[in-house]
């Protein structure tokens, strides 16, 4: 406990009120070392916070993890702590942010409604629940206060619940879709290797694949895009356009020293099929 | 002591030079807890860091607060420290950016310039007192040396002053303006929700309000707003403006889940009449 | 050894994954000070991100100094440490990005190969080398292991080198060019003031300067700017241009409260004559 770990996710922005959130962690819990996993998640994106929660909280100490991406403020959505089998306590709201990460730091142990008033500012607005209900709860939870002072139990089936999207695998043809778009232009697809593997066959380094990005409703052609398999960025030639498995594990499409998202005018959930080119 | 807290606030961009002075802070005050408040202020706008300073640091730990918003830096305009009723050290150039937020901090007990050689980098630069002075002032000043140590007095009188932008209320309207537009393009207005009542009476969730946003000179007609009354952003349609109490206490205009000031071209110092609408 | 200090500069972007590395080196050493240089360095600009820890590191405490600028991740071009004559030491890619600054720090003293495991994560992917080499090798290193035990000696003159461009003197002209454009579109140039007084004479505040802005291969015609040597901005017309020495020692261009590099779209590596316009 020399110096608890806290975890910082909102879609602030870069100069929003994120660093008084952190002053009211300090305040509370002074020897706390917090670090920002971003404060520059597209805003309401939901699922894009749920998703850079999954990537990171493996990577990181066991301790406090406080997410804040949170259209419905200041409505009958739930504040709500998690707490893992790793160990870790996860707070934020109840609409799906926090669901997926806690399920990867060895499971959802229990979940519980924020509502002892005690450990929160004394005045709560109804529009920054960050700062004036989050962060204070997740400091004394860092300055050591048991799980279960923070409020009542509440069913795990009653929770709001979020799945990332999952390929198919049909024959010849791995059915994927844009999972999310990183700082890069990188594209992360759902699905992993194996998958890919399973639809089209092995894979070796420099292999054609050809790509289908569905126009989704725009009425307009697919985009098609023409791609070697990869292991790495540093054996493509600048600017081609490579499928990887990314750091995270999963499927992704990149230029190499590009930004095939921008390039492409792709986003998260158009569809896109992969087949060999061989 | 174990943890003395620094916070800081500049205009040098996201990717300026603030963490050096955050490491000539750290050479100097090991165990620093330090908070950056924000490094993207818009350039030279005083106003903006002073308010900014003013929002954030009642809801930070007592401690020395480092802000450089500094067009001047140097001319012959002073470097100075403002210790607070509460007990903290603001540090910064004396051109009004520290006075409100020290104000705020149960006032102004004294205010220094800082002389004192010994206390600041071997060589001081001309443009980046930033590095040079006012970070290892701060640096000292957090690791225990008395305020008196900085430099002389000089009387409160003599300091730059900066006042924020004061409603007035009239017969069914609230003549405000804009005193700033956050990082989700909300516009904070001055005046706060009593003063809107004097003026048009009772508030009730949902109530129509019309706003006309000043030309301000460029002889183009007033801008027009629907808003209406809101206690909280979730009740309100996605894409309608409300008109609410942010959390900072002030009224403010925003599109829910949009960029109000983006959308309208919204910018500092326009004035804004709130009427009713029923 | 209470708060070991870690500095971390990469181009990995303001959203990217920089705090799943600072998470991974805080699990390693819990007590570490952690100051981000930048994140936002130009994507695969390896001499952007070694000008900017030349500028950094001098100011910063002894200590590890990870840099992560890799364009060549995944490739056969090593991950290296360098300690330094200060006592740093220094960990990244070997593509030239450590080597200015570590020259800086009192010269290189060692240089090694990181090759053991043990001090990796347990899985290192072939495109984030940040996260599961560097960033725990340097958590190592802050928690208190012998540097010598990353890994392997490799000689001074076997690591890629980086050099920052030199100006020329001549008869009543400065032969310079663009080395860096900092985030207020301030340009530095090679240089520092003794060589402009070299080649045009004494300089006094005011007096006129002509710069020449090669078009560098686009077959248009050199950019011309008038400015004025001028030792601090508040001294200078708002808009107007100055020459001045920065606060790292070199010669730079600014608009006075502008931007001169986004102005005139100037970039890196463009040469600039300076002449005197008495």
């Amino acid at each position: 406990m020399a110096h608890p770990f806290i975890s910082f996710l909102t879609d602030f922005g870069p100069d929003g009120p994120a660093p008084i959130c952190r002053g009211v962690m300090l305040g509370i819990a002074p020897d706390a070392q917090i670090v920002d996993i971003a404060h520059g998640v597209r805003k309401y994106a939901i699922r894009d916070g749920a998703y850079l929660l999954w990537c990171a909280l493996p990577y990181l100490p066991v301790g406090t993890h406080v997410a804040v991406v949170d259209p419905g403020v200041g409505t009958e959505r739930l504040p709500i702590g998690i707490q893992t089998g790793r160990g870790d306590v996860l707070i934020g709201p109840d609409n799906g942010l926090l669901v997926p990460a806690a399920e990867r730091l060895d499971g959802i142990v229990e979940a519980r409604v924020l509502e002892n008033r005690a450990l929160m500012l004394p005045v709560t607005s109804s529009t920054f629940h960050g700062r004036d209900i989050f962060s204070p709860v997740a400091g004394h939870l860092a300055a050591g206060i048991p799980f279960e002072v923070v409020g009542p139990s509440i069913a795990r089936e009653s929770l709001v619940d979020l799945r990332f999207p999952t390929p198919q695998v049909d024959e010849g043809a791995l059915r994927s879709s844009i999972v999310y778009i990183d700082s890069f232009g990188n594209v992360r697809l759902a699905g992993e290797p194996p998958d890919l593997v399973e639809a089209i066959g092995d894979l070796e380094e420099g292999q054609p694949l050809a790509l289908e990005v569905d126009a989704n409703g725009s009425g307009g052609p697919p985009i098609t895009i023409d791609a070697t398999w990869e292991r790495t960025f540093g054996r493509t030639p600048v600017g081609a356009t490579l499928v990887y498995q990314e750091s995270f594990g999963q499927l992704a499409v990149a230029d190499n020293q590009g930004n095939v998202a921008g390039r492409l005018g792709l986003h998260p959930d158009q569809r896109v099929i992969i087949r060999s080119a061989r």
